[in-house]
């Protein structure tokens, strides 16, 4: 096995230079809130920003995760709590191999959100806000208003409770904010919590 | 966000060192068999030799992915398929960020193999081979045993069909071979098939 020997070389060179990207290591990054509140939206704009600055993301988006994890799981408690747990365990393995895991899921249960919590390092979770008034005039799949005649059941914020986070990492509203303003503010508290490197001092700053 | 354009610098530099390890991407390393023939151990080794020598790697293991992902699939047809492609689903996300992704999983059906094997890049089947009798007579856990009496319902290879792979990247014997032959078949297999670098040539036979 002397020739293998050869092929550990790379690996310090490898290390370092994920260090220099900025973004050491993976982490997850938790969007939670009503249907139509921009979770989908902001997780889609902050991967491109995150993939533009080197890193590795990926999008865990609740209605594709629906069809590839959790077929047949319905909208009971139990099996939300059950889609939850496996788009966390799918995060953890991302975020283990230094990938910026991003799950766009309603996630309606805080029990749910923070059992995932407690097993995944570097977690951070962003509240997409918005008042409910302001959804049900958007409406633009007519979700809403099927949810109010009663034409879909148990829908989270109609017919079905959603627990708001009690100290999220991050929290926008969509109804004050535009889409770029949110981004802004979540990059801001990624950088606060580590999870980003700060922008660096401009040249004339530095003594 | 004219700090930010710094942070771009290192992305070249990442890639750059990624190629240097020579696993240059992530793939897909399908383990399937019967109880007992060897998946587990094989794929633990091979993780440990991939670590080794640079390579990100995750091992999903039947076991375990039972419990975090499938909580509630039995043993139908169906129910196997689906938890074949959760566990496909998962190499997918894994190998896309340069990952070797492991799966070590019965998945006693061609058409769900096939199935995977059709939706992701880099697809690498192993058949972990060993005649049922050699296994019944090992039968360390005693499953087989459960089996053969109707204790257990539905076991592959005794009340369940098994579908051996028609031509998969490589197969080993476990009944024949001890784990390191057979370790070594699948090294010599997987650069064969350009996942992993040749051996380099040693120095005295450059000329």
């Amino acid at each position: 096995m002397v020739a293998n020997a050869n092929r550990t070389a790379p690996l310090d060179c490898y290390a370092g230079c994920i260090a220099m990207t900025g973004i050491e290591s993976g982490c997850t990054i938790w969007f939670t809130g009503l249907s139509g509140s921009g979770k989908s939206t902001l997780s889609t704009m902050l991967a491109e920003h995150l993939r533009r600055h080197g890193a590795r993301v990926e999008v865990l988006d609740g209605d594709v995760v629906r069809t590839q994890l959790c077929r047949g799981l319905g909208f009971s408690k139990a099996d939300r709590e059950e889609n939850i747990r496996r788009v966390g365990f799918v995060c953890e393995l991302l975020a283990r191999h230094g990938v910026v895991a991003i799950a766009a899921v309603i996630s309606p249960y805080r029990s749910g959100r923070d059992e995932v919590r407690s097993r995944i390092p570097r977690f951070f979770e962003i509240h997409t806000h918005c008042p409910i008034e302001v959804l049900v005039e958007r409406d633009p799949k007519g979700l809403y208003q099927k949810a109010l005649t009663g034409e879909i059941a148990n829908f989270t914020g109609v017919s079905d409770p959603y627990e708001p986070p009690l100290s999220p990492e991050a929290v926008i509203d969509s109804s004050l904010q535009t889409p770029q303003e949110s981004l802004s503010v979540i990059l801001r508290a990624l950088e606060a919590h580590g999870l980003l490197p700060p922008a660096p001092l401009a040249p004339n700053t530095i003594s």
